[in-house]
């Protein structure tokens, strides 16, 4: 048998191979197993070449992160492309340092203290269960390489059709300043004011879903709706600041009436995460978005 | 006895008192422990009231979280006020989530990882030791809250005098937006540019050491010169951003050639604290200037 391209045997064609073979049990996975693009945290605009100051938006990470723990429960493979020291999936539950769940165990070794025990040894198995398997971590701090990878992410996925989700509920700064035109030092106070400059928002390829965070109840239905219709996504999930842990709505093309999804404030505050009620609905939908 | 002010029984003179009794023999510590005030992290400007977005200046609290430390270690008393999730004493040799550092130990429960063990019992050990009695922990996250926080405790600690001491390492903004002057709600992204308007750094009253951060060779000197004679401080730490964990400068009224505290490049990548080297030189001059 010749390895040299010049041998005569011929190569056999891939499609003919593929068609004369049975694939493994486990090949539906591959094919099936739907995946979803998480963002999640806040992106900064520096300010500066040599970074000192920057813009930042809003963003502790906490949807993204419940989210994507609600995406991995419903059997979805995720990418969690995330701003950096924002809140991570499972990790999300213990913000503080290490040293404020830990208690000496009396025989001069330390444990993690009794009200914390169970859930952390949960936590700690559902990492360990989906990383590197059906969990992928990717970070970002700045605007630019949140852009970059987004639109790398995207290349990967495209092949995918229908079967891969993008969830942007990363918080998106509007201002930009090209790195060209950045001061190469810190800006000196003496030299004046600074102006931020407004540039249009990337547009994102794809099955999408994103987010509209207003402060305005009076702007969030019609700037959703603007939102929907610039950027071309499948649905925009409309929150206010101030309820967006027990309210939301999705605004979508097909429909003139807002779906509104809501828990109990009560319930919210208690701990329980409105983003199993956002997922499970979205899978649903998806499902039948990929049977179509 | 009585106990109405209008009783027959004099009130005794609290000058009296202390002149004919004996005081305890840990009064001292009252009085000549030193104590001083660590600024750490970087404030927030927001850009609403609502706020979604804000201005921030690049900091960790790696400097201000170290320096605390070592202060401890040099005996003084620690009012550690920080940035809201930056670098705090002995956590920030943890920054990742707590369940980075665990393992299953096999009996169902979860361990410190061996690699972080001894160091993990050691800080919990210090941090158990110094809380309370000898650090006092306050946050921040706004540039207003900062500055309102910075003004009480300087009232507060003004009757120690040259015993107690300012070491402002929190990166301050010198931009300023007046609460009443900003947007209600988030700033429409159609409504064009935003400007940032330059307002006077706040001065800080009292026996004061502070740093200046730049990223121009050439002006780090005259900055921190112009900085010594505007606020008034005795010290002022210059550092360049690229080497400001091997390498500063004290610049004070006193000498025209600034002081350098240097250590080996490769022990501060390996983690050796300057801090050490500066509180260690820093607590020398109180003690001079305390006794004069």
């Amino acid at each position: 048998m010749s390895l040299s391209p010049s041998g005569s045997r011929k190569v056999i064609d891939p499609d003919t191979y593929f068609d004369q073979n049975s694939p493994p049990s486990n090949l539906e996975w591959a094919h099936s197993a739907p995946i979803v693009l998480v963002t999640s945290g806040g992106t900064t605009v520096p300010l500066e070449n040599n970074t000192v100051r920057f813009v930042d938006n809003f963003s502790l990470g906490t949807r993204g992160s419940s989210s994507a723990e609600q995406f991995l429960a419903a059997g979805y493979a995720v990418i969690f492309l995330y701003r950096d020291k924002s809140l991570q999936p499972f990790h999300r539950h213990y913000p503080r340092g290490l040293l404020s769940y830990l208690e000496p165990d009396g025989t001069g070794n330390v444990q993690i203290q009794a009200k914390y025990r169970d859930s952390v040894i949960r936590d700690l198995h559902l990492l360990q269960k989906y990383s590197g398997t059906k969990l992928l971590m990717v970070d970002f701090t700045t605007l630019s390489d949140y852009l970059f990878l987004l639109r790398a992410i995207s290349q990967i996925l495209a092949p995918l059709g229908s079967a891969a989700m993008f969830y942007l509920a990363a918080a998106v700064s509007d201002f930009f300043i090209p790195s060209h035109s950045m001061s190469e030092h810190k800006i000196q106070s003496r030299d004046g004011d600074l102006t931020l400059r407004h540039e249009p928002g990337a547009q994102v390829p794809g099955t999408a879903v994103s987010f509209k965070l207003e402060t305005d109840p009076e702007l969030l239905v019609p700037k959703a709706q603007y939102a929907l219709n610039k950027y071309g996504h499948q649905i925009v999930i409309a929150n206010m600041l101030h309820s967006r842990k027990w309210q939301v709505w999705f605004i979508t093309r097909e429909s003139d009436q807002p779906y509104e999804i809501r828990i109990p404030k009560e319930e919210a505050e208690k701990g329980r995460d409105i983003e199993q009620d956002v997922v499970v609905e979205l899978a649903k939908r998806h499902r039948v978005f990929m049977a179509a």
